[in-house]
């Protein structure tokens, strides 16, 4: 079940590096892609990094919206993480195509994708020059939802739970998926 | 054995998310620290972008010498990985502290952390207006390099090589190994 998140663990959904779905609405539509270049930027207020290129359709969503938001998809959603990485949503309807279904977000207009294990509500904050020449977009996060099966004292716990463990993106659709929990023993815990 | 990597496959070291190691050198000293907010921000040239928090001795260093070096470490490097995040290098020489043995860089000052799998040689792009406000360094990868053991057919591949694994920080000293590869079905390999 979809739980909200205190905004102070936002990076958490984030920090070990999946790939996330970010989904985009504007002018009466919404779209969704893949983007392994994404990452925390800040704890508190909790703010992301992800690069959103230039001439994609979810770039001219974020454009007019000044919203996204990042999802973090499954190893069960592996074939339609690679489909949305890889097809235009100016000639096809993404969600449509791959089955994959939208739910409403609760501070910005861009979906969420359903099935998935985090979600991270996002509002741009303007900086047009690195937008310009790196495509990088920061935003702040605004809200933040994790799927309550997988979340165990405060971070993913996949254990058991193959089919819902997160995705790393190599390339050209050769993933790994979220491995073993291991704990430094310089913490003394565990 | 460290090997050359193709500038243009540099990418390929960072997609997946693991955390890094940055070293540093400026002022005859050099540094080592663990950064988990680092990802891919271009492929060519290759292009990075990470977080170094301000009041750091990386900071300081990187800051005087415009390079830093990216590496990735492995699961056999878990302790020392969370102890470089831990602990401030300006009371403490970290590399003869937790045994780390530095190795010369070909293109920059700082240098290669040994016993990693993947090393980046960076150059810091000016961007004085993000740094300040995100300590968000973007930087232009210069040299690559990677431990041949665990790379074929152009990537990671740690499959019976279990300490090799990279590694995925979550917080404080809690880890995730990379896991199991996996293709998706669209691809039409494997």
């Amino acid at each position: 079940m979809r739980v909200p998140l205190e905004l102070r663990r936002a990076y958490k959904l984030l920090n070990h590096g999946p790939t996330t779905l970010v989904t985009s609405a504007a002018h009466g539509r919404t779209n969704v892609m893949a983007a392994a270049w994404a990452m925390p930027l800040d704890f508190e207020p909790p703010k992301v990094a992800v690069v959103i290129a230039e001439s994609t359709l979810t770039r001219e969503l974020v454009d007019a919206s000044g919203e996204f938001t990042l999802c973090v998809p499954t190893r069960a959603q592996l074939e339609q993480v690679y489909a949305v990485g890889s097809v235009t949503g100016r000639e096809e309807d993404k969600w449509a195509l791959y089955g994959l279904k939208a739910a409403p977000a609760s501070r910005v207009k861009a979906p969420l994708v359903e099935g998935c294990v985090g979600w991270l509500e996002c509002r741009v904050l303007p900086e047009p020059d690195v937008q310009r020449k790196y495509d990088l977009f920061i935003a702040e996060v605004v809200a933040a939802w994790v799927e309550d099966s997988v979340w165990k004292n405060g971070s993913f716990d996949f254990e058991g739970a193959e089919e819902h463990r997160s995705v790393h993106h190599v390339a050209g659709g050769l993933f790994f998926t979220t491995g073993e929990r291991v704990r430094a023993r310089g913490t003394g815990k565990e």
